[in-house]
């Protein structure tokens, strides 16, 4: 009994010791499956590995082949480090890293060159003397002059080279009398360092900062376009039907991706925008860059991003508004949302495509939301003022939450609803705030209070989301004004017209008999 | 008459002459005006530049003085390129480059050694060909290896001279049959570089970048604290009393200053956290940092400047609030603002101090504050509802814009405030939204959204301020959590007691036998 257990004992000791062993064969495999996950997720990475590496190979060669060792010598190397150091993964950081080095290395040589005319006559103790104030002096100002801001923006590399190529000039110097060969050397191989790099990073298979700034605007504008579907719907989900808590977290996680990625986006887009400054022009279909326009996008969409934010906050907050009083206006708030999104989709896709966006692109149809929205939320009042009985009531809920209150819509004409005018207001400019206190009588205002803010807890909170889904919408029009901004400065296609415009007019002009809508475009400025 | 014209013409030429020198006399006073004021921005920098020079100057000392140069000969350049590259600001990103320089030299000499060995004993052309493939396999592996986020972050420098130093003894052994010197002399080369940059940094008036990040942190309490009071000061000023525009401006913008810092900190504080994590302890009041949970501590606050932005953000609305009705809730608005940023004061005092934050830091003021606001917004449906005459209204009206809104308060006993019970709530957690939802019948939600919803324009940016107030509290909550945290794994001095404890108890004891306000802390809380 005692030896088969020994022997089974032995036997599970013999297996856990295999699985270690199995285990730690995997380590290396999962470190493969990893890299190749780095490589999967941008094939450029590993086009830029390659070229590195045929790079390097190409400037050994200056010291591996016998006619061109003989030509540079020992100096080769100075091309070797240039490449290591210089090639970036785009074209634009390596141009900038190469001009950079280049002028560094010349304005260190000239002066360091000045500084030996004044060395040269004096004797062994002056000279030291002379060297080493002037490497403190120089070295105190360039290391300053890395502080300022412009210079830290642009120049900071060209700078530590020029303190580094000074100081190796000068100090050689004083142990060899004549130092132009140094310099010539160190910037012939400097150069031809440069030289293989900018081949490598503008004609071999290049990758543009322009072009990665430029699909990184339109990421973001899918990823707010994602962010404020996910946030109204996850509002109006209804929490009892499904109530799957990892889809909902992963939901609520995809939500703030979308918006994260713009509010972080500063110095990415910084970068991006500075790099490609100094790429040349690469493509035929954009005739000047204006890099700064995408930098100043990028602020105006962080600006909405704030609201998204904030609406998301609206989802994870303390105080909820019960699912109930959220059904109710769930179709407006789901409408405003949608066209919100297909505007901001409809955005990205013109950026994409290097097309202006149409001069409609905020629709009628997202006014037409509002309305809804508003007449939605100023309906509920009149329904209950008009009759105390809660049968009516009741009758008139389920006739708005199952989403027939389009009675609601007939009445609009009637009367110009705020978001509306709202919207035009924004346009003329010319309000006063002093006008609306003088409209607004004392009594007026008193009641509007009193019957708003009773049932803080509950109402607040949706109060909250609609006002800021209706900010939402004023602030996608300055992102409008700001990307048709940039189409201008940018020269993008002009707009010739969408497939569902012919939809969308005879659409637009059965509405405007019907109803008269405020802020319709008519047809000629979809030509503009 | 004409040449007096001319020579009047003559003087005012020669004028503007004059003007033009003065105008260029000025440029290098305005440059070294504009210099100083980098300088004076912070002292440290001018120090720093001061002490890169004196580095250099010992460096070169290495190859003018004569018995140094005859034991370390040319490859002195190698001390003199390091403390040019591996110097930096802070002392954790100097001993970070320095160590990651050390490393990849020790790592690339070896493997360079080894493929000497192997080199060695074959042919002039198969020896070219196997050094061009290892130049080019090995700049392919260490480009790649730069594209894992975790080497990006913490060894990129580390593998760049990797790859460097790699390249300069493989190819160099080429030509030169003994690999070793220059391996050796390089090596030790560096190391006397790194020796004299880690002495500077770190003996000679050290940056350190954990204080940086300390005081950072810091700072980010007293922008939002400032923020947040000019938000409410600025949403409750009397536009009509002082409408000037400038200082109106100045006033907005320095709000957006203190929360936007707070938005933008994320990449700055993640590289202070990791040059931090690289500095040895230097201060006897630390016992060990938890650098990462001040990125954390970052990027709760940052969740709660998302709420500072939004609030902001209804300044900034085009859609505004009457000041008549925001001065009916001026006071208790005011009050919650006032009690938050002392809240964010007192925190970044205790943090600034290195003392962990009283326990009740979020002070039952805060509470009171809070059912201050609620049973405001509520008192006035009870004001409207409870007598239909208008007289007897816009006197109410007049004694709750003048401050006299006590007389709500006297009736607050009577039942429990939401936000109280909200707050109360998120300690026990274990509400559901459907338990809610079964409270509240149908009828009573219809009347409740119907009462609520009259009015969108102009209550509705109000209810989300006021919203976003509550919730900002709710926040500060989760912001007060990771300062907790924060002081308990740096073991922070315990809390002690604070200047105003008694005069604090006096007022509460005061007002809970007034009102027997909920949730108030008992004195006992206090020495937790």
């Amino acid at each position: 009994m005692a030896s088969t257990v020994d022997s089974s004992s032995n036997k599970s000791s013999l297996l856990m010791l295999r699985e270690k062993v199995k285990k730690l064969g995997r380590v290396p495999a999962s470190w493969a499956a990893y890299a190749w996950s780095i490589g999967r997720e941008d094939q450029r990475r590993a086009i830029h590995a390659l070229k590195v590496g045929l790079a390097l190979t190409l400037v050994s060669l200056l010291y591996i082949l016998e006619p061109l060792f003989k030509g540079l010598g020992k100096n080769a190397m100075w091309a070797v480090m240039t490449v290591v150091v210089v090639l970036e993964f785009t074209a634009g950081a390596t141009i900038c890293k190469g001009l950079n080095r280049g002028f560094g290395t010349v304005v260190a040589a000239s002066l360091a060159f000045i500084i030996e005319l004044v060395a040269v006559k004096s004797g062994k103790v002056f000279r030291g003397f002379f060297v080493a104030s002037s490497v403190f002096l120089i070295g105190f100002a360039a290391t300053y002059l890395r502080f300022f801001p412009s210079i830290k923006k642009s120049y900071d590399y060209g700078v530590v080279i020029f303190l580094l190529t000074f100081n190796l000039i000068t100090v050689s110097s004083f142990r060899q009398e004549n130092v132009l060969p140094l310099a010539r050397d160190r910037l012939s191989t400097i150069a031809i360092g440069c030289a293989i790099c900018l081949f490598m990073s503008l004609l071999v298979l290049p990758n543009w900062s322009g072009e990665d700034l430029h699909s990184c605007t339109v990421r973001k504008f899918e990823g707010l376009a994602k962010s404020v579907e996910g946030c109204v719907n996850e509002y109006f989900r209804d929490q009892e039907k499904d109530d799957n808590i990892f889809d909902n977290k992963a939901s609520r996680d995809s939500i703030h991706i979308g918006y994260r990625a713009v509010l972080e986006s500063k110095s990415n887009d910084e970068t991006l925008a500075h790099y490609a400054s100094w790429e040349p022009r690469h493509s035929t279909q954009c005739y000047s860059y204006p890099w700064q326009k995408y930098v100043k996008l990028g602020s105006v969409l962080r600006h909405f991003a704030y609201t998204v934010a904030a609406l998301h906050g609206c989802l994870e907050s303390e105080i909820q508004t019960p699912t109930s009083v959220r059904s109710l206006f769930r179709n407006p708030c789901t409408r405003v949302a949608r066209e919100v999104t297909k505007v901001l989709q409809e955005l990205a896709d013109s950026i994409r495509n290097h097309h202006r966006c149409a001069p409609d692109v905020l629709s009628d149809h997202l006014h037409e939301a509002l309305q809804d929205l508003n007449s939605a939320i100023r309906s509920q009042p009149r329904l209950f003022l008009g009759s105390k009985h809660g049968s009516v009531n009741s009758r008139m809920l389920i006739e708005l939450t199952s989403g027939k209150h389009t009675a609601s819509r007939t009445a609009l004409p009637s009367f110009k609803t705020d978001t509306a005018s709202l919207l035009e207001r924004k346009i003329t400019k010319g309000d006063q705030p002093s006008e609306r206190n003088e409209r607004s009588t004392l009594g007026r205002t008193l009641s509007k209070i009193a019957i708003t803010s009773l049932e803080f807890s509950e109402a607040l909170p949706f109060a909250a989301f609609a006002s800021l889904l209706v900010e939402m919408v004023v602030r996608l029009e300055l992102v409008i004004e700001e990307v048709k901004e940039l189409e201008r400065a940018a020269n993008f296609k002009e707009f010739t017209g969408h497939d569902h415009l012919t939809i969308d007019l005879t659409c637009k002009e059965e509405k405007r008999n019907n109803n008269g809508v405020p802020g319709s475009h008519t047809v000629s400025s979809a030509a503009e």
